[in-house]
């Protein structure tokens, strides 16, 4: 944890002092050894960041003077549009996308997404939400993603992603594309990233149809946990 | 697994029929789900990529006709300098630099580098080999990058990276840098990335004296593991 996040409500207006329990208490005594008067990274979820110092800490609380000056670093003009992958990778990729200061996740369901991943715990709201403070909390940011769940293709084509492409580009990583993935992408972006069998056909011409771009990584099988990084690392300006 | 791979000595020259027992029967039989007959990518460890087809599959073997006609995908130039990380993260991260494509991996010790790392199993020659493999298998590629554990940085700095820069760009990560990471950058590269805490400042000075740039991913606090395929995917052209 590089940074202490805090619930809006936990911090109310104009008052300079918070009481934190739980998990970020039990971290900041047991991980980070916090004493009196000790200083530590936070931001308020949402909203700035900035400086917490140890007024008190016990077994069960943790007692905060909050200054918060600065804003959260920008989020990239980047949309990813992700097959569900198996839920243990899904678990870890939320909290990576959220560091890696991605705006929107769209998850979504194609051809050669296992249905049984639909039923995972791991995309109920509240666990995405877990996954996501642990990547902010990584990158020192405090505002989350945006993050839909499209279960079908079809209407996500059509009511989704057409209707971005007017102002976005929109790339689709696929293995077998005649153009490699460029580099330093000025403006909004949005990526899509399959699922590991790939794309079908179909899919791959539906999104060329409404002017998504096929790139690819070179000529090696990857998983999606590096190629993800990877992208982001090579479009982003 | 995208590839089965054969050890050079189960390979006869000239033959090419070869018998395959333990995980990699188990896996063509319970996983892959082979039937007699069936077609299998192969590779040769070192050497060439091909097809296999099933002869016979029983519980404890798998027989298979081999042809090699393919060479793996090619290296990228990157020789990447690694501090010693958790051993967890160094066991998911040495398959994943092995199917990244990197060549030549130095794994070494900084002023940050937590000495009990040192001791732990997952850096024994056969620990990394095994996870080699899993990440060529992944990236279907038959050839080992080379690694080597530097637990000393000062005669890593004069004996093993000095001379190299020579003839080879030295990138070192490091979020306080003033310029930001290049993209696509032709010839061979040696990219060093330090341990969680970052460097100290001694060794950043140190190696910008032997040549190295530091180089940074903007204002985001990154863990490694996705660090490393955002640097290969933004510098490899």
């Amino acid at each position: 944890m590089n940074c202490l996040l805090l619930e809006s409500e936990e911090v109310g207006s104009g008052l300079d002092r918070v009481r934190i329990m739980g998990r970020r208490c039990e971290h900041a005594r047991r991980i980070l050894g916090l004493e009196s008067g000790d200083r530590i990274r936070l931001g308020v979820i949402g909203g700035r960041l900035g400086w917490g110092r140890v007024i008190a800490l016990t077994n069960e609380a943790l007692d905060l003077e909050v200054t918060l000056e600065e804003e959260p670093p920008p989020k990239r003009p980047l949309w990813l549009v992700l097959a569900l992958p198996r839920p243990p990778v899904f678990r870890r990729l939320v909290s990576t996308i959220a560091s890696l200061g991605v705006e929107r996740l769209l998850v979504v369901g194609t051809a050669r997404t296992e249905r049984s991943f639909w039923q995972s715990h791991v995309i109920r709201p509240e666990a995405i939400r877990e996954r996501l403070l642990l990547g902010l909390e990584q990158a020192r940011d405090t505002r989350l993603p945006e993050v839909e769940l499209h279960r079908y293709f079809e209407p996500l084509v059509d009511e989704v992603l057409a209707p971005q492409l007017a102002h976005r580009r929109g790339l689709l990583a696929e293995p077998s594309a005649p153009q490699a993935c460029p580099h330093a992408v000025e403006g909004p972006i949005t990526l899509f990233v399959g699922p590991e069998g790939g794309f079908i056909d179909y899919e791959v011409e539906r999104l060329r149809g409404i002017g998504f771009e096929a790139v690819h990584l070179g000529p090696r099988a990857l998983r999606v946990e590096p190629v993800i990084p990877m992208l982001i690392g090579r479009l982003c300006p």
